[in-house]
């Protein structure tokens, strides 16, 4: 293991250098590596828009080409999946699935690319004799904004990380990328950045499109994203780190888009029939999903709303059972730990919140104790602090009297990733009126299942309300984050000798088009 | 003349009042017009966020009718171009066009909603049988991000304005609208604003669908973007005033956009061949096109670049010819004609910058002196005040020695609108060069046209980088303008009951579809 972060191409080592953590042990792992400085953060990011002009016009099919070749490298790299175990404490299956994930995520942008609708191309033909004016030849596509600065994250140390979707979909809009690895796990992402600069070479690609700074200092990611190159920011994270890069953002003389997937506390609406048709079973589900790599998905269940009632306590029952067999896994790192328990005592020392149940108690460091909590519609309503993510296995489960406060309980929360309804059919009509709601609070609504599964596909949405993310409009996960990293340019009567390939008037990218408002 | 504001249906009086001003005489007109109260925006909210769930899922058939049923009552208004001629100083012929433009803009909407593209609707079926996990049903849809504030426009009081392209595309995506009238021209934005009342009311709306409130206090417009109901802004007018707005949206608790379309100084390239073949011509279409309007557009030609030489001169002189025997044209208000003949004064007193001509001097009030000035490419580059708007006919031509100082002349630019290149055969090559670099600085690049003409259709993009407007991924005039005001949501696994109509499996509304990634 070689502890050089890469500008461009090339390994770069420095006086200042730093270690990642087992967190299963808090014990220091073997490779020192070396800290950017602010410096070589202007050198990457100027690497970048080096590499801006060049890269953004590659064909469709060569970006789809190349995002393949990474994804071809990564499969290649020996030793990741164990790196990134010791990096991170998360399980051998579980990383092995996230690199089939994060190669995966890589393929489907590139089929993508191939696809074309990304560009949207839109042609307004001449019309020369229109009275009282003549109509231009007006032809729009879309463009890659720039350099982008991507910030790993810590829980998924692939998928979510160096090549992970903010990766993936800025190099497929045409963005070089300027990446800020998670100090958590500083191999790992070496490893997987490597795996990108192999392909830009093989690919044949101009070497800023992608670079990687390391440290553990917020002032190197506000660099990042105050350096006048970069021209847009991805971001998984904790809503106070996803707010300050915000602020960061917006304060630059040119203020730049921030896509941060912050804070989101999940609700699941469990209706009568479905309750009494399988509430043990729901109650088994439900655990099952909270306690997933020790709670640590942005679409964890944090909360189940219900109407009180013996069906409720054999929910209950049946998730106190589930969780107190719960085996306590080893967390992130060992701050993720500390801000856990801190979230889990400020919970349980509520008014009117009782704690149901705790996860077994861990041997070793750094494992998360499951927690579950409950409380009544009324008191959640009445205190927002209930509602505040704690990021791990905590949930707590809200009685509810009636449907009315189901509603407004639902209604007195902020922005959301997901909702999920547990319904039979008669619970239909009375799911049917929360629809609207819940289609204002959430960025994706699930029946019948838990959220924390979230395909990579064409449809999906990752995204929502305020906090949940800092751009409801958008989703980091699925092809549409793609939109992201891309704005609309509108060509006025240029030549054809003048106008890129996209637009130019024989379609030689063979573009799906929209010609004087119609799908040619 | 009724001179109160609207929430809702409801017309509304207030003990407070003002009067709009005829600039050509600086005299009040006829009519008192109620000033909104920070209560009367509450209750507008209030209305517009109780009218959005019904009105945003009206059929897209049932909005495009509505959007029509706008202009054509627009249409019916008796005296509507008289009172804006009145309150606006802008001639008739003028505000006729305008009025077409706002009503054919509504018009293009409505046929947009029945085209059905815009919900981008996207399936990825259920995979039950798939290894090693399942795929659930997903579907995507973009729906309405809730009640929308629009500020009027002082210099289009049609077309940017009560019904102008922020309020069609809002109403079009299924948002309510509160606006804000332009204090300049209340009359027209209360005639407008009725006629909107009107449709609502035959179509059978929520009369929370539409409002208008009124006023000149800045409190007014920051009330109406802090509220909490409100989830979008759209404003044209002034750097300062826009970025007061950003500023006001991102303090919320809940951040939320604003659509700001706010400075460009739109440079026009002038390259050897076309200079040499034409120069006299572009001199007189260069003031024609800087002098419409009184040079009131935010596309306005505010700068011209080009290698200096004889040609030039040819160019130059023309332009001084034309500018000479440019009529002074009444400005809109006696604050933006102050805010010109300060923007001009500066100009003037910069080092290195010539005095080239002054349009005539007019009689009576508000009269907008055209100004055109000259500076060498390297004063330009080194003085970044000689890149400031000034809101009016005000010009600067460029001296360049040769096309690298013209490139970097245009790289140290912010931002713009549109970038023009007047070019003949022979200078594709050189012009070819520049498309990247206007590319990163523009919205709408055009070849042998001018800047003002800003058609409404699908491949228009007005809008560009900071400060051209706030947010480049979107325009503020075409049909792409309706992104602004939607979002994506994701349905997984619901049960057909309860999927809103445009995601169903059997699709009633017949809209365009992408199906396990191809069109259908």
């Amino acid at each position: 293991m070689d502890g050089s972060f890469l500008i461009g191409g090339q390994a770069v080592t420095s006086s200042e250098t730093f270690r990642a953590v087992d967190p299963a042990t808090n014990e220091a792992l073997d490779t020192d590596f070396a800290v950017s400085t602010k410096e070589h953060v202007a050198q990457a990011c100027k690497l970048a828009d080096e590499a801006f002009d060049s890269f953004r016009e590659t064909d469709p099919e060569d970006r789809a080409a190349f995002l393949e070749a990474i994804a071809d490298e990564i499969e290649n790299v020996d030793g990741l999946v164990q790196r990134a175990m010791a990096e991170s404490g998360l399980p051998e299956a579980r990383l092995t699935g996230e690199r089939g994930r994060t190669c995966g995520q890589l393929r489907l942008f590139a089929k993508l690319l191939r696809q074309g609708r990304w560009a949207e191309v839109v042609v307004d033909n001449a019309m020369p004799d229109r009275q009282p004016l003549p109509r231009a030849d007006l032809r729009q596509r879309r463009i890659a904004v720039g350099p982008v600065a991507v910030f790993g994250a810590s829980n998924f140390p692939l998928a979510f990380s160096v090549a992970g979707g903010d990766t993936a979909s800025a190099l497929a809009a045409g963005c070089p990328v300027v990446c800020k690895g998670h100090p958590a796990h500083p191999g790992t992402s070496v490893m997987v950045a490597r795996a990108i600069a192999n392909a830009v070479k093989k690919c044949g690609l101009h070497e800023g499109v992608f670079s990687l700074v390391q440290g553990t200092s917020n002032e190197l990611g506000a660099a990042l994203v105050t350096d006048p190159q970069i021209k847009a920011v991805g971001f998984t994270g904790s809503r106070a780190g996803g707010l300050a890069l915000v602020e960061l953002a917006q304060k630059r003389p040119e203020p730049i888009p921030v896509y941060a997937e912050m804070s989101s506390i999940n609700p699941v609406v469990l209706f009568p029939d479905a309750l009494k048709a399988r509430g043990a079973d729901l109650g088994k589900g439900y655990v099952g999903s909270l306690t997933l790599g020790s709670g640590q998905f942005c679409t964890n269940p944090g909360v189940v709303v219900a109407i009180d009632g013996p069906e409720l306590d054999t929910f209950a029952e049946a998730a106190v059972e589930a969780l107190s067999e719960a085996q306590p896994q080893v967390m992130l790192t060992s701050g993720i730990h500390k801000n856990y328990d801190k979230g889990v005592e400020l919970l349980s020392g509520q008014g009117e919140v009782k704690t149901l149940a705790r996860g077994a108690e861990g041997t070793g460091c750094n494992r998360g104790r499951a927690a579950l909590f409950e409380t009544t519609g009324e008191a959640f309503i009445n205190n927002p602090e209930l509602a505040h993510e704690v990021f791990g296995a905590a949930s707590i489960i809200v009685r509810c009297t009636d449907f009315d406060q189901i509603a407004k309980v639902l209604e007195g929360m902020e922005g959301q990733l997901t909702a999920t309804l547990q319904i039979d059919e008669g619970d239909h009509e009375e799911a049917a009126k929360l629809v609207p709601l819940l289609e204002r609070k959430a960025g994706r609504i699930l029946a019948n299942a838990w959220p924390t599964g979230v395909e990579v596909s064409y449809a999906m949405v990752h995204g929502g309300p305020f906090p949940a993310t800092s751009d409801p409009r958008t989703t980091s996960v699925g092809t549409a984050a793609i939109e992201r990293f891309l704005r609309p340019v509108c060509y006025q009567d240029l030549p054809d000798a003048l106008l890129p390939k996209p637009v130019k008037h024989d379609n030689p990218l063979k573009l799906p088009r929209i010609v004087d408002g119609e799908r040619e």
